[in-house]
């Protein structure tokens, strides 16, 4: 039986694909892939998404050069989420950190501390032009 | 700041919740939040979400005892996840498995296979009556 006939892609389409560092167990990221971005994920072995926010199918690394090497993709229960195992090369986050993961609730909160360092300043990843 | 003006909940008013076992690094599920279920999480210290098909508020484990003991919640760069460090009592999965994620695609897909024993038989954790 395909896996594909056990997934759930929502109303759009899509379905959340968590990014976890196979080497450490770090998460790194949640992002939104469309069928086409899994069949060239499973295609590449790099991890490609859809942005709900372009409307548009990416490659994560395409710009910043921070590729995600697939070592393997889980499906759960239910069909509706993608735990990708990966090996990241430098920051998984846009604002520079490993992990998009960099801030936490502090004491039950309302206050929240940053837990890691800023790998690079988001202009040296992507060009000082860009955001 | 409160972190709370850092979130966006969607336009359910919800925000999907990664749960991670802190001690092991494995990631156990993914469900969804609104404010209360998480002002819940973050005042009782066990997760609480919202379910989108039964359209009911639910603290994880209230049928099966399979809770969740909040150690960490951290939320990513765009404001639009959560990623929640805890402690597992038994199994996450309603299917009986210690994660969601027991599904593996086998060899760059479309196969699969199942990566992890079932702890217990879904009757054994509600009730022979229940799904």
């Amino acid at each position: 039986m395909s896996f594909f006939e056990q997934l759930k892609f929502n109303a759009d389409g899509l379905i959340p694909a968590i990014v976890q560092e196979q080497s450490t167990g770090r998460v790194l990221m949640m992002a939104w892939m469309n069928r086409a971005s899994l069949e060239t994920t499973l295609a590449t072995g790099k991890t490609h998404f859809w942005s709900r926010s372009r409307k548009k199918f990416w490659m994560k690394g395409e710009t910043s050069g921070h590729i995600q090497a697939v070592k393997d993709i889980a499906f759960d229960c239910d069909g509706d989420t993608l735990l990708i195992q990966v090996e990241q090369t430098g920051a998984a986050c846009h604002e520079g950190y490993r992990s998009c993961f960099f801030r936490s609730v502090e004491n039950g909160g309302p206050s929240f501390k940053i837990t890691e360092p800023q790998l690079k300043p988001p202009g040296d990843i992507y060009g000082k032009g860009q955001p």
